[in-house]
């Protein structure tokens, strides 16, 4: 079965890169970065899960063309740290890296901050390819150049905007993706239609079972589409100064809350944003900019793709307090990305937080 | 005694930034900083040498516009580390530091570094001042964008290009830098007018005196005269990617190998750049690009600043073998940066062995 290779590009300023998404692109990653800048040294930085067979993979095809070192570093949120981050910079010395070289993240979100972090600060700088091999990397993290790591009491607090000189997808990564971590992704798949395309959500509701089967057509126009939209976002915002990117916050503000709440890594991130949204429709619902049927459409759709909007039992209160020491709360006023219709949303600023928690303890959709 | 007040203004794209060199600028830092970027919160960062009394000076002044905190770390290299690195990032983050807040760097160029790469990374950067206090740093490190750490094995090995929002120098901060420092600071400033301007080497060659006695109008003139001829370069190629900014390293590749052989700390960088000057003059008279009256011209300038050409006694081939392990040295091919006149200087790539090897042991001059 021949799936069509889906390309974007991202442009920004002076400088573009692109997107390819095809079924065993991993093969064709050396000839990808060849193609694009000079190499005589590629970095692949992997995790322990990764590593085989897509990291090992990803250096072979390399090293038809460079020479290929592989790097690995222990999976989860622990490695985006200042520790992992310095033993990274020493080992790229150890290696001989330097202006000349690549650095190519084979990963989920982890590795492509990390690995982004590190290439942007090493020697001021090196060029920096992306393999993401989650579906919340391939929709969210490898589009928006946000690169960082973690400080102990804040996530992603240190960082840079580093855009990658090109980024692979390789649909075939996802068929191993386990399958609770394949549908977290997937609310952030949502999350792309309803804040900005209508037609991309109708699109996910008539292919719900492609989506639940991984088909790869499906798949990689799924993800062509959300790289496009967050591109559209990016490229009018890449260093999110005119509030244009906040969008991409919708179901956030009240995602980290229950994310925080339930005790970091029990809520996956997409499981959170899918809580999230449904609080934020509910929220829009209360103020008069949607009606009770945009709550059940959303609803209906992340509940087909196996996402519960039913967030764990906590109190309203507690979850609002959470919100208000939220970094997005600005000076104590909630702010929240909230839907006009389907595929638009706005950033309402002054909500009151009576209007919160009865949405919050709002059950009757 | 008024001197008037020097500005240098460094265009690079779309954005700019003003330099401002004056005697008792330290007290306008509040002025300077809140006329050009709105601040409600300014982080000094500076060091134990520095803190009393221009650091307290600074943080005093920006206290009148916004709120203010002085971080003080050791003075001294050993600073420009990932742990002094991560010690910032978490101290901003006790401070409640976030984008809308502003470092100002105030001290020599580790300050400058050190603080400007925790600007660069902070939050995904924030914005940055800096107000450098040693000649070396008003006059090499506030213009250019350089910021960075150490590796143990390997110096400015991480880092990024961060342009300042805006340069603040108070030639005051001259008058109580020790006599060795001074002078070390010295060397860069003759090196801007063998490179690239003849007629600011004359006036140095005038201004002995002035510059000795550290004489505020001639050094507010020779500061604003090395900034703007750094900018120039700068200005075309701000990520050292052009090759142009290579002439800034007149006298650095022989330099780096006299303070590597004689052991970091014990020759000052301007010192050893007064060295390597000499030998780079020697090469370009022994390659019959100037005459034997270039080479004495330059001499005589260096030993009336108190500069001495005549480095620690090594072996010709020691200081060759260092030279060849230079990051600078690329695929084992001596490139140097020599001058065809005053004012004047070319990238000479592969020069052999056998000419460096004589010009270093050449005693004729």
């Amino acid at each position: 079965m021949s799936v069509p290779q889906q390309r974007v590009r991202v442009s920004l300023g002076p400088r573009s890169y692109d997107i390819e998404i095809e079924e065993g692109n991993l093969e064709r990653t050396g000839e990808f970065v060849a193609s694009r800048i000079k190499v005589s040294h590629a970095v692949v930085i992997t995790d322990e899960h990764v590593e085989e067979p897509h990291g090992r993979r990803v250096a072979e095809s390399l090293a038809e063309h460079a020479a290929a070192d592989l790097v690995v570093v222990p999976a989860g949120e622990p490695s985006k740290s200042v520790a992992t981050a310095a033993a990274l910079w020493e080992k790229l010395l150890q290696l001989g890296t330097d202006r000349k070289s690549v650095v190519v993240a084979v990963g989920g979100g982890v590795i492509g901050d990390l690995a982004g972090f590190v290439a942007a600060t090493f020697a001021r700088g090196i060029p920096f390819f992306q393999v993401p091999t989650s579906l919340l990397a391939q929709v969210d993290s490898s589009v928006g150049g946000k690169v960082g790591i973690n400080l102990p009491e804040a996530k992603n607090m240190v960082g840079a905007f580093l855009q990658p000189q090109g980024v692979l997808i390789d649909t075939a990564t996802l068929e191993t993706l386990p399958e609770r971590e394949y549908r977290s992704g997937l609310g952030e798949v949502v999350k792309y239609g309803v804040i900005l395309d209508a037609d991309f959500f109708a699109y996910l509701e008539t292919n719900v079972a492609g989506l639940l089967d991984r088909h790869p057509e499906v798949l990689s126009f799924t993800i062509a589409r959300c790289c496009r939209l967050k591109a559209d976002i990016v490229e009018q915002d890449e260093r999110e100064e005119t509030g244009l990117r906040a969008v991409l916050n919708y179901g956030h503000t009240f995602g980290h809350a229950f994310e925080a709440l339930a005790g970091y890594g029990e809520l996956l991130h997409g499981e959170a944003v899918a809580i999230g949204m449904d609080c934020a429709a509910r929220l829009a619902c209360r103020l008069g900019r949607v009606g009770p049927e945009f709550v059940q459409r959303q609803r209906r759709l992340l509940a087909a793709l196996g996402l519960s909007t039913q967030g764990p039992l906590l109190e309203p209160d507690q979850v609002l307090r959470t919100m208000m020491h939220d970094k997005k709360v600005a000076h104590g006023r909630l702010r929240f990305v909230l839907p006009s219709r389907m595929g638009a949303v706005d950033l309402v600023g002054d909500v009151s937080p009576e209007a919160v928690r009865d949405a919050l303890a709002d059950t009757s959709f």
